[in-house]
């Protein structure tokens, strides 16, 4: 059964880029206890320092939606929201098929 | 000490996609084997079935480039690389700050 991945870009506005890393971070703890959660890194692009790479794999797209319950992660969002310099531009949506290096083994497919 | 990310796309000519991730899933196996490999995914994109993305990190940027030296890679390489629709785009670099998920433990910067 494939992984649900995210890939996405949050720019925040100049000069805030690490400090919105860092609530990402905090962030990164949180859904570390959701369920299905498998994945979640806090990036940086060296060529453009105020935007922040958020790389996610989950077991399903329904297991990302529902991190939004865990306990501090809207806190965290609230945090964030001023910091952005626009809205979030919609994550790259992956069929992550298999790979190394996660936790959790995942089945290649045959 | 901050991780080096890569994320990039491979396009397949019509109908191979599904071939060439097989390709790349093999090399994920190769590669786990490689010094500071931390990550290789293989996904797929819904909206495009014969692109295929891989998403690494690194221990270093060398430790990358040193993988081609990993026996059997460059025979896969050369087994995929009649597969693309052209030449590989350079994938995206990333300064992986920190997260949870991968098999070894990520120090958060402070």
């Amino acid at each position: 059964m494939n992984k649900y991945g995210l890939h996405g870009k949050l720019q925040a506005t100049a000069g805030k880029g690490a400090y919105l890393a860092q609530i990402l971070l905090e962030a990164s703890k949180l859904v570390s206890t959701a369920i299905g959660c498998r994945l979640y890194l806090v990036s940086q692009d060296s060529s453009n320092p105020d935007a922040v790479w958020v790389t996610e794999v989950w077991d399903s797209k329904e297991d990302h939606d529902n991190s939004l319950q865990v306990p501090g992660v809207r806190e965290l969002i609230s945090q964030a929201m001023p910091l952005l310099a626009g809205r979030p531009e919609k994550g790259q949506e992956l069929e992550v098929l298999g790979g190394t290096g996660l936790e959790v083994e995942l089945a290649h497919i045959s």
